[in-house]
């Protein structure tokens, strides 16, 4: 690894959409972007999600500008390195939100890399481990990523759906599989967004049955036709009481703070709440926890395996996120609207319309 | 279950020492202690400990006053119940934070009461199932318990010192048994007094390499002397820092809210932090937890199953509390300093002194 940009090192002028100051609009960007190094895979971007984590980076969350958003990508690859043999000009791949990585610590031989002990490489808004430049991602026409995070994606996956599945979908699944979710499980999806929206279809899938929690009693019917069993409206005190000490894991995908007490409670003995919301901060009564040592937990977004394993999954089940595909010239209209939450579930740029 | 008193019952009056009204000074108070039951075993109280929750029930908890505390009791068998045969006049016995429970959903026939899905009925201060009176605790000269909740004492043990086992003890010898502490695990105990005193024995002869936590530089010699590995100031940012990433299982026993963070990031990926203390709330950044896929739980003090392992476990191994043995007229200055964590690492009252 080496912090030392390597001028010389050859790149091509690309076109993408980048905040060009904190809180700043999404606007045209040109900038250079590296030819593939032996290892690389270089694709055009088809489609890009927009993530939540998009709105944080080009707020508080942002390092440099101009930046580049995007990490929920689906392309198809122009040119790959010398070294590289999984990959073919032609093919449809995939990227999640890292792109590199020690390799070498316990996380990365496990295909874990999100844990890497030396802090994975985020795919934009990062430190190039090679030549120390700030990684750009999918807002763009093009990207180039060294070919292990760069994922097969497999046939009979509808495009524009499977773009939210590398950040949304592997945030959800990672937790479903690691807390070994499937046939008689009784799991909880709080919040019915675009990773919730993910989280009840996976737990159905897995063989689960599905109490979705959320806010909005007119997604009901919606939340039912994702895979749900039940819908709880948690505002609802009495909607609550019923499910106190019915499950055995929650998956919270809000980012927002809120009293999780009562959610808590819905816990079994031995229960788990994953938050993968990142909200600032949990409001929760410890006694919650110690009444049936219930615990909260966090989660990363998952490793290359997970991505893999998800692909291959969705694939099997046919599941993508529901989505609504604007064009890069509506990419503010739709960060605005993510904002405040209008958007069921998913928004997705299609960069061919760029 | 009856919720009915049934004031025919025989009954005796016996002496013990009460908080006469919320926050109020202990004091001698002569109460009606119920003849055995069939299933009861009665006994004199020998040892009570003085625990955190005590303060906590003459304040803010407290249901119902004259309130008699104590749930850390050593005692001697005085006359059982006809169907008591467990037991019998003369046999040193325990008494932990239950004494009654469904004894019918999965976790009372799983020994584990304390998770009673009725819940459990408190030692004081609680609602006895079977007359609907409030139950008293061992700062009293008598104790009367369902056998169920009455444990035999292994011979040898220190019997001051193996009353606090009763609730500092299991509420840490719990989670440390649950989350499988042994040879080859990293633990972190954090805070170094009653409850993590004790931990700190328990997981240094459960075989693992343990290192304590403390604010108290001075402590730093008997914390090594109770088995500690290593003695870490909390409050020394290199300190903490040196920790990162090192440990399996943190067993917190800070009743205090404090900022967390820090502690988390000693854990490694899965590792979880039991947070035995219950402060009003964590303190905690969410991003601690999925950087890492860690988990803040809780745990409740064990159940009989848990009571009786651990005695014998201190029992073959020689472990009790470290105690300060004081007189029940000492009982208002021992709670004062125990307010003040002025104590090395528990008071226990000398009922016999009484």
């Amino acid at each position: 690894m080496s912090a030392t940009p390597s001028p010389a090192a050859p790149t091509r002028t690309v076109h993408g959409f980048a905040a060009f100051e904190r809180d700043g609009p999404i606007a045209p960007f040109d900038f250079e972007q590296r030819e593939p190094r032996p290892d690389d895979v270089a694709f055009d971007v088809l489609f890009c999600g927009i993530c939540h984590t998009d709105l944080h980076s080009i707020g508080p969350w942002g390092q440099e500008y101009p930046l580049v958003p995007g990490h929920e990508m689906i392309g198809r690859v122009t040119a790959v390195g010398a070294n590289v043999t999984e990959h073919a000009v032609g093919d449809t791949v995939a990227v999640s939100v890292i792109v590199d990585s020690c390799g070498e610590c316990e996380h990365c031989r496990n295909e874990m890399e999100i844990y890497c002990d030396e802090g994975p490489t985020n795919t934009y808004d990062g430190i190039d481990r090679v030549d120390g430049s700030r990684t750009r991602g999918g807002y763009a026409e093009s990207l180039v990523a060294h070919g292990r995070f760069v994922h097969p994606v497999p046939d009979g996956l509808d495009l524009a759906g499977a773009a939210p599945l590398l950040c949304a979908g592997v945030t959800v699944w990672s937790p479903l599989r690691h807390w070994k979710i499937g046939p008689g499980s009784e799991v909880g999806v709080v919040g019915i967004g675009g990773l919730g929206h993910l989280g009840v279809k996976f737990a159905h899938a897995l063989g689960a049955r599905v109490v979705a929690f959320t806010t909005s009693p007119d997604k009901r019917d919606t939340i039912l036709a994702l895979g749900a069993d039940a819908v709880v409206v948690s505002t609802d005190e009495e909607q609550m009481a019923a499910q106190r000490g019915k499950l055995d894991f929650l998956l919270d995908t809000v980012s927002a703070v809120y009293p999780m007490t009562p959610l808590m409670e819905t816990l079994k003995l031995d229960g788990t709440l994953c938050s993968v919301g990142i909200p600032d901060e949990f409001d929760v009564s410890p006694i919650a926890l110690a009444s049936k040592r219930r615990s909260i937990a966090g989660s990363g977004a998952g490793g290359t395996r997970d991505v893999r394993e998800m692909l291959a999954f969705c694939a099997e089940h046919d599941i993508t996120a529901d989505v609504e595909v604007v064009g890069p010239d509506a990419i503010n209209d739709a960060l605005g609207r993510l904002a405040r939450n209008d958007v069921r579930y998913r928004f997705v740029i299609d960069m061919n319309a760029a």
